[in-house]
């Protein structure tokens, strides 16, 4: 297994040339003159190409290998190695150690040729050969055969997002089983239910955590259902998408491969010319990402609503704690897996910004910055399969309720009013509410007082479980 | 059928009075108390609420009239009197007239009180009464009776927005038709395609509207599949959807009655309380319509660029001229469609942009801002219809190829070079391009003076035809 | 003074052409065929363009008019007439009911032509004239002399971009001075501070007015500073800010005469090319709208919290009562105002979005979106504006404190225990918080049981005077 | 100087306790419980606390020690080894190696207890100390001394914007004076000017990069005005900014030693609170990044522009080649650099975006999500400042011009018709545009052909000096 050497450690070095012109190298260095240039050219930034989509590419280079091999184009030897080299990548760490600026120009060639560069390097490794040795095992004329940048990187793009949506989409149903769980345990607690953070009308701390399950539901079904969407791909359609240099049974025999490879079930699209310019499955996709996101954050600032205080705020429920609070003061705890979450959900919204804007600035036969798009969408996918994982273990599973308070503010509102108007109407149920508030009385007391319903018929019409379900009798 | 009066014209006056207190109003003004004090604390745009929206209300209350009659809770008078106000509300212009700030606070209750209101009047008009009199008909208690404003409007606002996705759904497809044509007409037409704005290899015309017509295929099928997820409503939930003050049978019969009424096959959610609180439903719309600007952004840039000149660009199309295109330049003729559309784009990316922030601040029971996302939702189904009836017939339509400007521009490129590739190799290649660029020479003289290949073997590998599909052998 | 008729309802007419053809237009339409074609081609959205911005075209068209005369370009009768005319477009509500969609592509070239042909026609009128008769006064050779939309657009912009900005100061100016006021109302009000939503320490609720107020003191502030770079404008320029067809002296003049009918100190740009071009400066406008838009929405949003309630919130302050705040929950009152605030928060970011978008959208010598970019920094300034007023008006001014409640809050919580911190160290403090939590004991209590302070000293510690200002003695 | 040990590789460990509870720590590991339950808490993303944020809470704690010193509150030997292990921090590669996420919940006290406890160990280590002894020097009594995370973050931040504002304002320059030699080597490059795409009238390839420095210009203005803004503090403000728990000359000395070790001329605000809950700042800031990355977008977009082709765009221009462009193509070379800048540009515009939101949503006392605005602000600040000087050095200031190429298209355009309006007007330039386009005669041949201008006076209006510049004698 190969690991990922320090370039700028060399004694002896090697000389790689392209056409603008040539490069020392380290003699020992994977990379290859394109991706010591791209390094050069793009490091701007903290963030590197994102592994997935390295291990991703990797994958097409085994299918391409296979399929080369296949057609007699590729030698059976040559074959090999590259399928090891390949699967090296793809099995270790190499793939979060190599340096690669996420935000590159140049419509992801750069990437494709560090997986073209590394794995070469590599296989002409495994079969003796030095580093560098390209009449042997050359970067484009074997490693890219067949292919090019622009239908690699949207079909690697694709795959290394189907590999991503899997473990978000068993997180997400974790998210929902918690939220269920609660919404059961809660089940009977009855409190005020508030709209526009006004008290409104009754509402049970279950029925409060169904809604949440409910959306994330829906999440959940989103995810699952836009996989098929994203196994369409472009691979044989080459620069521009009409397959130039390819033939037809390529196209069909790499997309078995691919199919082989990476357990997914990919075919070509009917249009590989569209797929090769058209980002905007990445913007549906990233568009349910954000769906997702608003949902985690409605339930995120709810629960820090519920649980503010304890003496200042709402306090009927109380959230795990999980450090302390404060430099300064003792034993505040504060809500911050929650607010995580929301900061997870502006990155989601944000990234989604940034996807919609460079898919919309595509132009002719091709996007140019598909790397923004990949880096952005991968991120997403990752930040929130890990957040969610946090907020189920940290938060939701170990919500608690403080029952006195939800009943105390309960008793305190006019919260059973809104149950009076069938009989008595809405402009004299208005008046009543003000006079509550008005006078130091309770609602029962004065209602009873007033002579609009004897005690006992009050009761019946206040009847706690009628005001949390449709109770009228028709 | 009637039409909403000038509120501030009037001589003779009624006094009405809420919590607040007493207003005077115009004797004939159909706005009442609620809408008037809404309409004084909201003016601050130049927007009105969407008169789908005001419709898709009159609906609901028809719905619910006749449900409420049906369960013996309203008079058949007052039933009658009420379905015909609406009916009028829903066919008539008044809809556009009523002004009511679209960014008004209050989650909707000024925009369910305004129908609420002006539905009231008119049904006491029709009966023979006076406006106001509403101890006869009610706003609240009659217009309203088992509603909410938080069921009315997260319902209302579903139907409007599947009312308005129809017509979109019809203009998609017919842009998709209008490229379509274009593809077939330009299917010979042989060009040089681009990656990055560089020079790549050679693509159809046709083949370019082919990628666009497929793009926005996805759209339409985006759209038309969204449409099922709307159609969970969360009438009879009530104020906070628990069903408070309503009736199972009451939940079913109006979900009958609406389907009735409005034409849609809608039902009742299991989960009435998800639905009155969460608007992630909009976001994903939302996020489809933002794809679908995306594609449209990317054509009309593209057809910019290839329209761009006559002399300084590309200039292989011609857009049809729609107007004079400077003010000082004559006979300058400028994209307008296109740049309408790319407006538009930014437009419906904003809009997805407020929704998706407005569905976040969402909190506890209810989200406040649902005026907000329903302003910007309606507006860009609605402007979006509208752009792209204008595109298909102001522009694709009409658009028109430079035949011997394509000939001429691919000729003078080295887009063929690629195709020789798998003959001589990647580095070969490259050095074949720099020579011809610093030489006077074509590719083709250069390679048969290199004695690479002869003329006749050069011609059957530049066959045209190979290069715009997979042409290789194997 | 004129009125726009309706272009529709025409018996007779005449017939206009340009370089697309002939056109009928109703005889007595203002609008000419420049006009006419615009509203055919751009009528997608309910948005026309800005009043303030047509004014600004006629302010410009009338300083043209006077520089032409100076220079003998054009002759003294028809420069009165056109002087006149623009007069009445600045002066009336005609440019209110001008019909031209906001969206238009063209690069405002339309809206442009919109101001020269009603202008000129309207002059015609003045002069005896009918509509149409162009040999005599010429939208373009007239009223467009030594002018293109190029150099009259962004300096119109720039005008109405500075008109409105007056008002909007002047309002944000009344907002600090309301805070201010409550500030010193409520300066002795002492309560629970809460970071995080989690009580926290001691603070006046005056302090938080004072917050609020110094944030609005540095929006004031922003805005009043940037006026200045505003003031550079590009007329003379002409198409690309070359200033063909224009001479050095016609650009000074042309600037003097503006500076005379606008009332604002402008100056040509030492750069008329970059101006032309260049759309940062509403950019930098707008971020400027967005962080006072940020401010208002912090406000909104605290003041709905800290009215949150009356039993199940905070509930330390009352806000005014505008309107009934619920169909179906009587009595109740909802933050409507803040929420209006909230929404017209999220509209000033998103338009901040659309602005971007377009000005980065810019290409060459031109920025073809600059009606998207009017249209949303107007819509900005006017809407913060008039959100502003109805915020003081109808909330600010009217809030009230529920006194009882802060105390009993503040004496309910642990908010003192940070002021052990200096004496006991912060491991001590967070001890005595949790078993205060796990007890029933207050903190006095169980400091006074643990022999921690002695009453009195911890009277002397927990002086509240201390605990809203540096109370240490060093 | 000390090196970040990983945590996961002990033997020994020491235990280590907070109000949660107890946990075992590396014996030599300088993160302490609160950075190490943090470290767990948040570990979702690939992104770090950004370490100029750490540097500059250490020069914090600098000038706490030194404060607390001065007041007799830490003794000297104590505050020698703060300022010393500080010192370290501030001045080794430490800070880019510790793991802390950068989306924490916790309004940034993970990241203040990550320096108190690293800082704390390490001075425990000076003092020959084990690790962990804080009976001796304690994270939160002796480095948080007379702080709160709620003044030393918003300080931190400020004085972390400072430092990176300095090296991109540096690059701002540079870019302009590239701009500028660019404007002065092309000064006599006359060619076509074009808007909305299409031909225009003449300007100098000069001209254009005279409009591009010019905007860049504006930029290095704003970044450099704004910092006197943000040299207001709160340290000393504690929890909410009233200042509990420290005095008023604690206050005055604080910042004079701050300023002492940042090198920076802050003072405290005269409303601390209001820095402390309130983030607007960090909007404006943005904003003007923002109207920075709208200007290097188009810079680098008209760019790409100008260097399409070569064949098949508008070729004016050449790029510096830095990397091969293809993997498929040979020779092909694109203008990767400008692809990033880009880029660069929309993830400036969505980190303001995060900006924006998390800023809009402050609550009461504080905003909790500084982390974010920190983690965006600075990211942008220095992915600018590193693309900027990718930008001039690896493509500004390698641009060749083609002008042979800039001639044929000037000579192939109607560029010059505009300059004959003032001669013939409007209407009847229009027409001869349109007779020359459907004609094979150029416009030089048809205007003497119509005996519109005798050779002689043509040349007289057509001198191209005059097309490039006010040139009207009057």
């Amino acid at each position: 297994m190969f690991k990922d050497t320090n370039q700028e450690d060399y004694g002896s070095t090697r000389v790689e040339k392209d056409s603008i012109g040539e490069k020392k190298i380290a003699a020992d260095s994977y990379y290859g003159i394109n991706s010591i240039r791209a390094r050069e050219n793009f490091n701007i930034s903290r963030e590197n190409v994102h592994p997935e989509l390295i291990r991703s590419i990797a994958v097409i280079k085994q299918a391409a290998a296979a399929t080369n091999y296949e057609l007699g184009l590729l030698e059976e030897g040559k074959k090999d190695a590259i399928l090891e080299a390949c699967s090296e990548i793809i099995n270790s760490n190499v793939a979060e150690e190599l340096k690669l600026d996420a935000f590159q120009g140049g419509a992801g060639t750069s990437t494709n040729m560090l997986v073209n560069e590394i794995a070469a390097n590599r296989a002409l490794e495994i079969l003796g050969h030095k580093k560098g040795d390209y009449h042997i095992i050359h970067p484009n004329d074997d490693l890219n055969k067949g292919q090019s940048t622009n239908d690699v990187y949207p079909t690697a793009l694709r795959i290394a997002v189907l590999k991503l949506l899997v473990p978000l989409t068993e997180s997400v149903s974790k998210l929902q089983s918690a939220l269920q769980a609660k919404e059961k345990e809660f089940s009977s607690i009855i409190k005020l239910g508030r709209t526009q953070l006004q008290d409104a009308v009754p509402i049970t701390l279950g029925q409060e955590f169904s809604a949440y399950a409910e959306a994330v539901n829906r999440d959940r079904w989103r995810l699952y259902k836009i996989t098929d969407r994203l196994k369409k791909i472009n691979l044989g359609g080459t620069a521009v998408g009409t397959g130039l240099n390819t033939s037809h049974s390529y196209i069909f025999k790499i997309a078995k491969q691919l199919r082989n490879f990476s357990g997914l079930s990919l075919s070509h699209s009917e249009n590989m010319i569209d797929i090769t310019q058209n980002m905007d499955i990445f913007v549906e996709v990233s568009g349910l990402l954000k769906a997702a996101a608003v949902n985690l954050n409605k339930i995120a600032s709810d629960l820090r609503l519920l649980a503010s205080g304890p003496a200042g705020g709402i306090g009927e429920i109380r959230l795990p704690a999980v450090q302390a609070g404060s430099s300064i003061m003792p034993g505040k705890v504060n809500p911050v897996i929650c607010e995580m979450i929301n900061q997870l959900s502006i990155e989601v919204i944000c990234c989604d910004q940034a996807i919609t804007m460079a898919a919309r600035d595509g132009q002719l036969e091709l996007n140019a910055f598909g790397p923004l798009i990949a880096s952005k969408i991968l991120k997403s996918l990752e930040m929130m399969k890990n957040g969610i994982d946090k907020f189920v273990d940290k938060c939701i599973k170990g919500i608690e309720v403080n029952q006195d308070r939800c009943q105390q503010i309960l008793d305190n509102s006019l919260a059973v009013i809104t149950s009076l108007v069938p009989y008595i109407g809405y402009d004299q149920a208005s008046i009543l509410a003000r006079e509550v508030r008005e006078s130091d009385k309770t609602l029962r007391e004065l209602i009873v007082e007033k002579n609009i319903f004897s005690k006992s018929e009050l009761e019946e019409i206040l009847k706690i479980e009628n005001m949390t379900s449709p109770g009228r009798k028709k």
